[in-house]
């Protein structure tokens, strides 16, 4: 059996207490699986002496992470503790230069460094991976990465924010508001302490951006992602959503086009009885497609103590095994640099519209969009008693560009009483 | 770059024309992401004149496939040949006592053999891999080798046969037969040469053995999966799991017990709500249940040239940018054979019985139940016309040996009409 092979964990919150768990209680398993003892050398937290439900006095205590990143006793440098810059990012770099491996869960810190980090790990024979920043637990970098090597990945797919799915679950199923549904997701603990991280999409869009780096062989870009939280979401769409048979989701996109890289983070309708449409809850989906393997579907945890720790360990593992990828599955030089495209795909789109109460305001509208050129699929105009007549329309495939456009010329009809809502439908 | 990764290739149907065409039509993609080139140095197939929709003439021809897997030019031997011996078995070995890694799609070779191959790669230092062997395109072996690998696996499930879903799920939407459904199947051309290898579950029980080695670090142990086909399913049975909520799938199911490791395939019910249970037509589905992770779902194409091409060449662009996984996810010598449980665990059955239309008959079904203790928990009589009442019973959980004690008794009861059909209700 081959020497040790030592980590040094920094952040010890939720997702640090559970490796150390891991590797505490299942060091028989792992060395069996590895071939080698999975140990631990040091650890390091803000605070010492807090009680973390795991026994921490066989490791050495670092006060400072990049101390702890580069001791002589250290092979792979565990990073949990978030944020994109500070203490995280100068731990992974003095780790990285002086070669130590780096295991990290920290979406914002590759989102933002992701190009230069994988540079300098490469520069120093070192191995970066980061399975647990993206959909908890479910293995999806591993099988974008490794898996689905041998395609031309046409589309990826994700529900990557488990707290925004379970807001706009409870809205659908509970009839909660968005104010309500968010004040129960806050109660329960699912929310960062900037909740805008979540329900604004940056997380998901964090995510998102380095799918994309993988699937498309591009520069982390999460600048180029465009972004739109769930925030306007009411529950009138979310119902009138479900009547035409879809169902609301902040979904992330990426896909390449003739015209760059396309990748969005927003509130999409997808069939109701589509994977994605069924998913209910905090659970995570990403769906990879492939010009070979064609639509890969993965679902699972996207959060929480076990999964995540469970997503560290399996890059421990590979680490241990000497399965030693890179960063983002090609050499990080050979990264390209990429225009960025806002969703120029023309797509199908959901309107919802609410229009004064008076003849003609519904060819006004219909005019309004044929002169875009935008052709409706669906109509459905609503009873109603109030002076405003809701109406939802279900267009063709069509740019943004050109819905834009109809959207203008309606407002300067003077027939739409409010804001119009404008989403669009993925097709999957 | 490295040294070009010279491939191999024996068996030039669907799938190994479709490696071809990879190989041919990506070259400049795979290089990058592998940093090296993969090429073709030979193929090996029966019949040498056969058109198969991609050049050929670059390749050396070897009519033996053992020859094939030994030439110098050779780095992997890519064995797409299928049977569990004959050719496809001697040209592995050949290939691994050469030193030359092997990938395969070759389930029942790996069922049969899987534990003697694993250690003649480990002694003679090669790698031996078979993403492709089980659900198709879905990367589920890296998944669980590789994602799960800090996890203790407590159970794995899955749909891996696309044809016997097909034919399921046409006579439930269809409202055919078996017969009718097996016929369109076969008409279709889902079918094998020898049909019993889809329709009575041998094929998916090979593939689940893969899975069960992987997940509980023993010996692949195909004779001890508990095997049966779907070819007694009827569409009164698909109808009535309906009505009482579920859909009937050919469900592998393997977890690890007090009394031994559980390896089943047999037709069960499930949730209709339920992932598995909204699987619909030729698609696979595998659930990994880790003590960490929970529940991870992979869903995608079971089968298909470009799916399993796409999960050759995953194994293929491990090989070659030096991921060199062990066979079994640990070393061949560390698998422990294992006593085999005949699904021990006690779980709900459903039961459809015809009972002679006297008064006295349901009371009797009752008693032989509740002397063996099995408890009901849903029972339904339905309206009939004919002599033979239908009555469906889903119990709460029990043992298959209570339950056919219970099953016995009743026969002496001379109230059962016609042969009880019993399935087994997997949670999930």
């Amino acid at each position: 059996m081959s020497d040790p092979l030592r980590l040094g964990i920094a952040g010890l919150g939720t997702v640090g207490a559970g490796v150390v768990k891991i590797v505490r209680q299942k060091s028989a398993l792992l060395a069996e699986r590895a071939g080698r003892e999975i140990t631990i050398s040091a650890v390091a937290a803000r605070h010492r002496d807090k009680d973390r439900g795991v026994p921490l006095s066989a490791y050495a205590w670092e006060d400072d992470p990049v101390t702890l990143a580069t001791r002589d006793d250290v092979d792979v440098f565990v990073e949990l503790m978030g944020g994109s810059d500070g203490p995280a990012k100068a731990a992974t770099e003095a780790a990285l230069k002086a070669g130590k491996d780096v295991i990290t869960a920290n979406k914002a810190l590759l989102a933002h460094h992701g190009q230069a980090l994988a540079e300098l790990a490469e520069a120093n024979g070192a191995v970066l991976r980061f399975e647990a920043a993206v959909a908890g637990g479910i293995p999806v970098i591993k099988a974008l990465t490794e898996g689905l090597a041998g395609n031309e990945i046409t589309r990826v797919m994700g529900v990557m924010n488990g707290t925004c799915n379970y807001i706009l679950t409870r809205m659908e199923d509970g009839g909660l508001t968005y104010e309500e549904a968010f004040a129960e997701a806050d109660a329960l603990g699912f929310l960062e302490a900037d909740p805008e991280l979540d329900v604004g999409g940056i997380d998901a869009g964090h995510k998102l951006s380095l799918l994309a780096a993988i699937a498309y062989g591009t520069q982390v870009n999460f600048a180029g992602v465009e972004l739109e939280g769930i925030g306007n979401v009411t529950i009138d769409d979310i119902r009138q959503a479900a009547d035409m048979g879809f169902k609301i989701k902040l979904l992330g996109v990426t896909r390449m086009t003739g015209r760059g890289l396309e990748q969005s983070m927003a509130p999409c309708l997808v069939p109701a009885g589509s994977p994605l449409g069924q998913l209910q809850g905090g659970t995570n989906m990403v769906v990879l497609e492939g010009d070979q393997v064609g639509q890969i579907v993965m679902r699972g945890a996207g959060a929480g103590e076990g999964p995540t720790a469970s997503a560290v360990m399996g890059d421990v593992m590979d680490v241990a095994r000497g399965l030693r990828a890179s960063t983002f599955g090609q050499p990080a030089s050979a990264l390209r640099a990429t225009n960025t495209a806002q969703a120029t795909l023309p797509a199908p789109f959901y309107l919802r519209l609410g229009l004064v109460d008076k003849p003609g305001a519904l060819a006004k509208v219909a005019t309004a969009l044929g002169e875009a050129g935008v052709s409706i699929n669906r109509m459905r105009q609503y009873d109603h008693t109030a002076a405003t007549a809701p109406v939802l329309i279900v267009t063709h495939k069509t740019t943004r560009a050109a819905l834009d456009k109809a959207l203008s010329a309606m407002q300067e009809t003077g027939v739409v009483a409010v804001r119009p809502v404008a989403l669009r439908i993925e097709e999957v």
